[in-house]
């Protein structure tokens, strides 16, 4: 038996593009001899279609798509994952399902068992768990076909009180099918291999998955579906961060004989990199535009950004716009112009000070003789987002937003100023990161001026400002970050680690006091395993680790 | 047996406070010879701890919390809701408990069955579900504790398959408790009611009741706590919008006897306006804030979040900014300061011409000769938007944003210009639901200007602007909006209700391409059972329903 993969970037909703893709993929699979096909999870409607779902409307949209595809399959087979009515009398109203397509009908579904509702994910707020389990037979083979999660409560420490392959392993499968919507981040494709294998070897069987790849807003879908072989090997190995297709024997794949070389790994640094690019590529695509603005300050994260930007959008999509003030150097200038010109991007260089002194005269009766201070500082910040959303909105680009990471978690940035934008590139990279980043992207030649990587990081919105006036060191404040948000650790646990009690708790308390700065923010590409946004949520009116001053 | 119940503001994460206001309770309540004394569901954390509960140092807190209280319950009982940890080797961390506290240690835990993750609730994120049924015998009594959710599944067509009380009612209970976090709207008071009694009646029992009291940034808890015969009469009520302690004796509920008056039923619009002016306070409050700033329109959307707001906050505390513009007309100033004076708050008028001019003027080179526009128009709500931060931060006025359900839907309203705010005060109120409002406030006597609500809407961006030269009438708008936002109706469905089809396809297309904006707005204090935020959660990049031109 043959079974190809098919590794597509669908669209949330866009159910005429998604179903066009899908069944030019079955086509071309018939066509090179395959007897199955297998598409991701909720690959009909895209994911997360989150609460599009309860809309019946929707729902009936996808189950129209899965009749128009299933005519398609006559001898071939498909299977696909999409929402389906649970027609039960009690329960939530809708399964996370898998078709299976075959003789121009949908032959069987299989529900989804383990429904994830941590970090992202959101599928009990949707979906009923699965208790029926049933292998099915296709070709003289028995086919273990389980959704995503469905093969992940193997850890420790398990989050499930069940596990579908145990119910279905007395049913004598010859293969597990995989079908997932698994994003991206960086700790995530090594551990996704792990649990793949955990399983193969567990249960002795072959193992077929296909993911997701492209972006969905904030989340990035990696690809890399994958064969493996029962004792865990790779057989073969789909693209990552690219539509991809491939055909394997299921022969082939039992005999652990072709072990094809698996796509070269890519270094964490490089991963991200692909994953940023992607995130700016499809966003753009996806609504339909081209061109992208941005503020270039001078400093690392504009210029990461824009350089990140020029790669995903093409140089001449990214208008770079330079914004000096009375405070800004001038080699935040020349740097700037550097960039642009060594990645041939156009730029301007328009000065807000006429603009800022024209807010000063008119807030100055009631100001008075206040000196200056944040209120003045953001006043350059918001005239600049108020400069780039002209540009905007009068010319069709969308505003790139430029903060990192570890100024979004103290709040060292301006609401309505340069925290504006329709996405974050960046706000999922720790400074440390966004240095790495620089560097990566200058392997083979300058790209980001070495000034710009080298000198000390400046707002510039004081005179002689740097970032370390009132910031430990980036190395110091991302790892207390880091153990902060990424691990959950609290004030003793992260003293504990050497780190002084009162940095951390002031940083631990910048970090709550700002949620409210960060809940007005643009979504942002995720790369970590918990990025600010959708998968990290908190209360804003809260006092907790907050009373330290 | 006597029955203390204590209705209390809890601020989230703010332990010292909450045990303290706790502990002050348990006090009052053994005075006044009570021996039971039932608290709300989290009510040690506080309601929603949303994510705070992933940092094993919070529940620690949580922990340390009931052990302090435990000690000062000796000779009274009391029933309180934390989290604890679940220690079984499979499973979610925590559970969603209820402590059972006498003789000064924690004698048993109940823990939920019932998780509710739909709109606002996310508890399965973090809880594993009870499958452990006991009444918790005390004085004779077999009460069965049940937290919110697990006497909610009484509907025809049940969320879940198991029923607590159902597994309780063996064990012959002579009363049930119930604590709760239950969130106002404005159809919920009167359901949660029904279901109480459904409850009563099918079992058979009298029924306690102890709800959450307080705004929760956007969740507004309205209090409500009862006593219920087990006929389903109610015996006795606490206030709703206010804190609140009562005493009962068992037996007079037992005996029906002591049908005292429940609270007035308030109408409708009363209760939001209630739930709103408590959102306003207690946002203030529990941040540790005195004074808002808001711009003043002469529309009716700024008049009634400013009337809102000095019942909120007192007259003095609202500054009223006037920012008119060359296409501001003269009754838009003198209504706005009719509306200060009506309700002697402090105002200023601050020309907008000067800064946009500025901006115009450095924009001009790259602008050209393109002709004025939603740029220009975006440009002097963005300009309003930078005074009011500047003057926010100088004095450290918190910004209320002053727009409503209708427009926010829509998405007319200017990103980083009058969507700026801390907090939305009337973003889930429809237009047509602030003119109720509106009159409500003025049903004593003119306190909005009867000009403000009288006048057709505009927002003076441009000459001679009406919203209805581009949008249906407000009845018609919100109705559709109501099905497609409340309902979750689809297109279909809306026009087959009577609607023109071209119309609803065009609003439902508004709704969806503006997501990305919304997702940018500050918190909404939610009156509706779908309010946007975080109850209402939709993919930005999508192609559901936006093709229509």
């Amino acid at each position: 038996m043959k079974i190809a993969l098919a590794q597509i970037n669908y669209h949330i909703g866009n159910f005429e593009s998604n179903t066009h893709k899908i069944i030019e993929k079955i086509d071309n699979a018939e066509k090179a001899g395959a007897n199955l096909i297998v598409f991701a999870e909720l690959a009909i409607s895209g994911y997360p279609p989150r609460d599009f779902l309860e809309f019946r409307d929707f729902v009936e949209q996808c189950e129209k798509s899965i009749d128009l595809i299933a005519r398609r399959c006559v001898k071939i087979a498909a299977i696909i994952g999409f929402p389906s009515f649970n027609d039960a009398e009690k329960g939530k109203p809708l399964f996370n399902s898998a078709a299976f397509l075959f003789e121009g009908v949908v032959k069987s579904l299989t529900n989804k068992t383990l429904l994830p509702n941590y970090d992202i994910f959101d599928e009990y707020r949707y979906f009923e768990p699965n208790n029926i389990f049933k292998v099915i037979n296709f070709k003289g083979n028995n086919i273990a076909l389980t959704i995503c999660e469905d093969l992940w409560n193997v850890q420790d420490n398990p989050l499930y009180n069940i596990n579908p392959m145990d119910e279905l392993i007395g049913q004598n499968p010859d293969i597990i099918i995989n079908i997932a919507a698994s994003p991206f981040n960086y700790h995530q494709t090594k551990q996704r291999k792990e649990v793949l294998k955990r399983n193969a070897v567990k249960y002795n069987l072959p193992l077929i998955y296909v993911n997701h790849v492209g972006a969905q807003t904030e989340l990035l879908f990696d690809g890399g579906s994958l064969v493996m072989s029962s004792t865990g090997n790779i057989v073969g190995e789909l693209n990552y961060f690219k539509e991809d297709f491939n055909i394997f024997d299921i022969d082939d794949i039992k005999n652990n004989a072709q072990v094809t070389d698996p796509n070269s790994e890519h270094s964490e640094i490089e991963s991200i990199y692909n994953a940023l690019v992607m995130g700016v590529r499809n966003y753009f695509q996806k609504l339909g535009f081209d061109k992208a603005i941005l503020g270039l300050s001078g400093g690392i994260d504009s210029a990461l950004t824009s350089a990140i930007a020029a790669k995903a959008l093409g140089s001449d999509n990214v208008y770079n716009v330079l914004l000096p003030s009375r405070f800004s150097s001038k080699h935040s200038v020349d740097d700037s112009i550097k960039l642009a010109d060594n990645l041939k991007m156009p730029y301007d260089i328009i000065k807000i000070e006429d603009a800022v002194k024209s807010f000063e005269s008119t807030l100055s009766p009631f100001f008075k003789d206040t000196p200056f201070g944040i209120t003045e500082e953001n006043l350059q910040a918001r005239t600049r987002g108020v400069i780039l959303m002209a540009l905007s909105n009068k010319f069709g680009y969308i505003l790139l937003n430029t903060s990192n990471k570890s100024e979004a978690a103290v709040g060292y940035g301006t609401l309505y100023g340069d925290m504006n934008g329709g996405l974050s590139v960046i706000g999922d990279v720790y400074k440390t990161q966004a240095y790495e980043l620089a560097k990566f992207i200058n392997r083979n030649g300058e790209v980001i001026p070495v000034n710009i990587i080298n000198k000390p990081p400046s707002a510039e919105l004081r005179p002689d400002q740097k970032d370390s006036d009132s910031l430990p060191d980036y190395e110091v404040l991302d790892e207390i970050l880091f153990q902060y948000i990424e691990h959950r650790k609290g004030p003793r646990e992260i003293i504990e680690m050497g780190f002084d009690k009162k940095m951390v708790d002031r940083i631990l308390k910048l970090v709550n006091i700002n949620e409210y700065k960060r809940y007005q923010t643009p979504p942002t590409l995720r790369i970590s395993s918990k990025a600010f946004g959708m998968g990290r949520r908190m209360p804003i009116v809260a006092k907790y680790l907050d009373k330290i001053n």
